[in-house]
């Protein structure tokens, strides 16, 4: 079936290409116009403006916005300007699921629907395909199953879950309708949030293994630290990127992220590469602001979340603070780096 | 070439029947009569005595105790005294690391040799074969390969991680000599730790998504609780087992741990099966001990451990002693569940 | 000078008192009668309805409301409609901050001043005075310092803060004006969270130091939990009234919160009286928001707000599926409290 | 009566001043003979050498030893060496109470008693007197009551706790015996663990007010940080130390620590004298290390633990960790200050 594409960064042009690959037709248009010809060269129609976009897009229309989380207000009014009612416009970004509300329901307002998408991939999503999670109004999602399908990995060569029988369900081919508008982007909120703590979990064991060998160092007398009690038991110095490695088979912490985590430590064993300063999105943000408003406990995601304020120097005030206080009540001046 | 095993229940069987089907020989003793000849009608040589079991090994013997962690200590003891010079105890269980130090320590004195694996596999460890961590003398370790290399999965399907190159290595192979007396348990220890800091980041986020839908519900206007601001943004009635389905091809949080989440929640999509009771072995605890002496910021496996501590019912004196204070200085009487 | 007060509870009666004895003139309104005549019987003047309220005093007018939060909003707008240009409306309830901002401009628009007022002192505010965080314009919180003298604390005997020289300034005098609108709730808003965190911090401590007797019983041997490695080190059958008593004096956790567990101590060691079901009211979860927001990362504040979740049932969901999965991957039957 | 002191630093000589004063005699020995000359010259009979010192006591001997931590342990066997049976030996540093419980057995075994106490108090303890949390035989701590009762701050001007009566009991006074050997300094450890937790709750509290103000900022549109979705809600330039200060009166979070925040704020508003790396000694890490033995959830005292970890770099090999693997997944290039 037809799509539009607005947007060819290496998400929306990877999308883009999947669906070529599998037959479907694909108008797009991006602000740069070199990312236009590259796809019109795989076999896309480019567009040099929205207007003419949308005059290349067959009504129903249906356009897939896939830019940055800060444009894709503005984006999608515009495209919405010049659409007709029935039209379709689709969510692929990292929008937050509450703007997802809004729009569906102004657009709702205009004889326009509204479709939201999580997509999870990364950059190897156009091989392994993207995980996609939908919201929006039941028909028009099922309207679009062919591109889902084709977007989404398939079913391919994860085995199946026991207890599933029959034909394959949707989430069995990789793409969920979740409920109505902003549900794909609350779901796709909440993966974020387990990601970071699944990121968190690997790294701090990893850096509990990798200061096993502490018990080497000669114990500074200082009022800093306690010397370690037991040296004996820290003299382990271990490979991390051998031990990464063993964990994806048999393990329990098998996964794709330890894969990835794997092929880091193989890459560059001592992460020279990195000053540690992790950023984060608004994923793992509202996430966190969820979970306060359910009410629901979420100490780890939460953790993981700061964990990377605190990577950034964020926590320095507080910091400074506490040091105040030592000094204060015991005299104790603060101790500098050796 | 020839094992003995102490301890047949579920794990030290299926250890055996890996090592049996490989061709390897195996001598096996266990406190249940039935248990020995259960493998014996599969190929296992039994004995009825600890002493018909070191009569059975060739010298220089080798021998895997996997019995309950707080029965490891006396059954190494008993096998060390009718072992000789030369022979090698193996503890596969789940023994505290330092327990493998002073163990080794004291085993070298009488010339026997000390080796510990962690074993990570659980229920499906017989088909997809057992992670394993070593510890242990160079020599001793490498004489054991033949072992290793039966009872771990081997390179299998898991796509080679970029990077390596060659003949493939230990760990590719699933197993991995991590260092010297107490390293394998040690990377266990922190295994289990990264383990339960995976679960708990997965049981925050389907719970965030399970109560996505509690803006439906009417708000009680009581002191216990605020109203939530904005009920009209948690109106999602999702399907967590088809959102956990869903993630297993292409997300981030793919996992194995995820496809055990995706099986439970079909099986029993409301966990009606469950208290909630979550119980905690001795890993995820030596982890923070580890992670407090070595000074690593563990934020996310602590709190995992402590999330579990607290389903138990052992945060409930901290509990009253808080409803005790907000009483005291504002005279809040504590709400009960209407 | 004269105050108007709309909303009798205990909070705003006790305001009113302290107000009265220092020879304020109040004006009241309540919508319980019965309020009314008891403060009309110490001095006030009654009100029968807000128009009456309104009547009765005396332009540029200043009422303070007092009310639940929940109807904060539509009180201020009755009272607005009532008001005339120069008047003043105080809220000194625990609204989100957010909401005097938008309270402030929408009043501002019709000539009316707005001023946000958090306050904290409990059931011993009456006696104690109250603490004060205002937000607001500059002259006009300048205008009604004479009231804020009254309600707040004043310097008593409160030693002074070292470097501190001259007359005493507005915080040593108990009250502070914050900021523009919405300054005071926000300041008051993190006071809470403080609070939060600072209960959380002893009853913590005074639970560690309730099960320190824990190596008494006699280990089960179940797959639950991990044999306690050193029972002989948890033999101490500690009195928590007494020692909460004894670090009143001299020691470094002294405060009003440690006054209040000693006394909830004394009252009833065995807290029998509490279920542990522990409330949480909007300041909390604010001030985890504006963590967020901020990027300021909360360990402390976010977990003590989380344990109160979690006394309440909300960890549920996420336990039981800790369970699932631990039964899926290692065949573990949940433990059943004994 | 009569006491000797070991080591004469700051506490143990300020220890000795209040005996002193208090018309007690005191025998003092330190290494640095200039530290026995100062207390001699107020009154104390000095000492050149412990077995000096051992001969100016009168039997039963009460030697109390304040030295630090890393020398605790030999001092007291020097001491023991030097002493006959019925002496007695107080601990009055920061010992770890497991080390208590085994030097009481030791030292009984050759008929010296031993009492440890946990001494709260600080620079401010000359004058305010120290609170002292006390482990030992009750008779043997029963006969140094005189010593305790000049040491401790004695009833004061705290006011009595409603529901007790009568003659003032020992923690009314500002000792307590807690129980056996090891007793005074677990009830310390668990004091210091609740100090760090209350520490951290001012710190990051306060540094949320700090950042109140973010909304000032133009947002950079980057991939680090999600741009603040409403920076018209955190415009406020916030007084942190007016805060802290009328925080000292009237409301909940009054505390020692907050008068001691406020002196802090006053002298160094930016807290331009700190870089913000806070030590850690031995008691918050003793406290969790219980916590976990014991199975009592402590997530507050663990995070305050953990985020001076972080702030002294301990984070740096996982924050390096997370960067690693967002490259690996998304490509995200690691973000640097700009």
């Amino acid at each position: 079936m037809q799509l539009g594409m607005v947007g060819l960064g290496r998400m929306g042009a990877n999308l883009v290409r999947r669906l070529i690959r599998d037959g479907h037709e694909c108008v797009v248009y991006d602000v740069n116009a070199d990312a236009i010809k590259a796809l019109e060269a795989e076999g896309a129609t480019g567009a040099r403006t929205l207007a003419e976009f949308a005059e290349a897009l067959r009504p129903p229309r249906a356009a897939w916005i896939m830019v940055p989380a800060g444009l894709t207000g503005e984006t999608v009014a515009k495209v919405a300007e010049l659409f007709t009612p029935g039209d379709i416009i689709i969510d692929g970004g990292n929008s937050y699921y509450r703007d997802d509300i809004h729009r569906a329901k102004e657009l709702a307002g205009r004889g326009l629907h509204y479709v939201d998408v999580g997509t999870s991939g990364g950059v190897f999503g156009l091989e392994r395909g993207f995980c996609l999670m939908i919201g929006g109004e039941t028909d028009v999602v099922a309207g679009l199953e062919p591109l889902f399908e084709t977007i989404a990995p398939g079913v391919g060569d994860v085995p199946r879950t026991p207890g599933r029988t029959g034909e394959p369900t949707q989430p069995e081919k990789g793409y969920l309708h979740c409920g109505p508008a902003g549900a794909g982007h609350f779901v796709k909120m909440v993966h974020n949030g387990i990601e970071y703590g699944m990121m968190a979990a690997f790294a701090e064991g990893l850096a509990i293994l990798d200061k096993a060998n502490i018990g080497h160092e000669i114990a500074e007398h200082n009022a800093e630290t306690t010397p370690l009690a037991n040296p004996e038991y820290y003299q382990y110095d271990l490979d991390t990127a051998a031990i990464s490695e063993v964990w994806r088979r048999g393990s329990v912490v098998a996964s794709w992220l330890l894969d990835l985590t794997a092929t880091a430590l193989v890459e560059d064993p001592e992460l020279t590469e990195f000053s540690g300063r992790v950023s984060d999105s608004g994923e793992g943000r509202w996430t966190v602001l969820a979970a306060v408003d359910e009410g629901v406990p979420a100490h780890v995601l939460t953790a993981s979340l700061y964990e990377r304020f605190s990577s950034r120097g964020e926590g320095l005030f507080a910091d400074k603070l506490l040091s105040a206080m030592r000094k204060q009540f015991g005299g104790h001046a603060e101790q500098h780096k050796s």
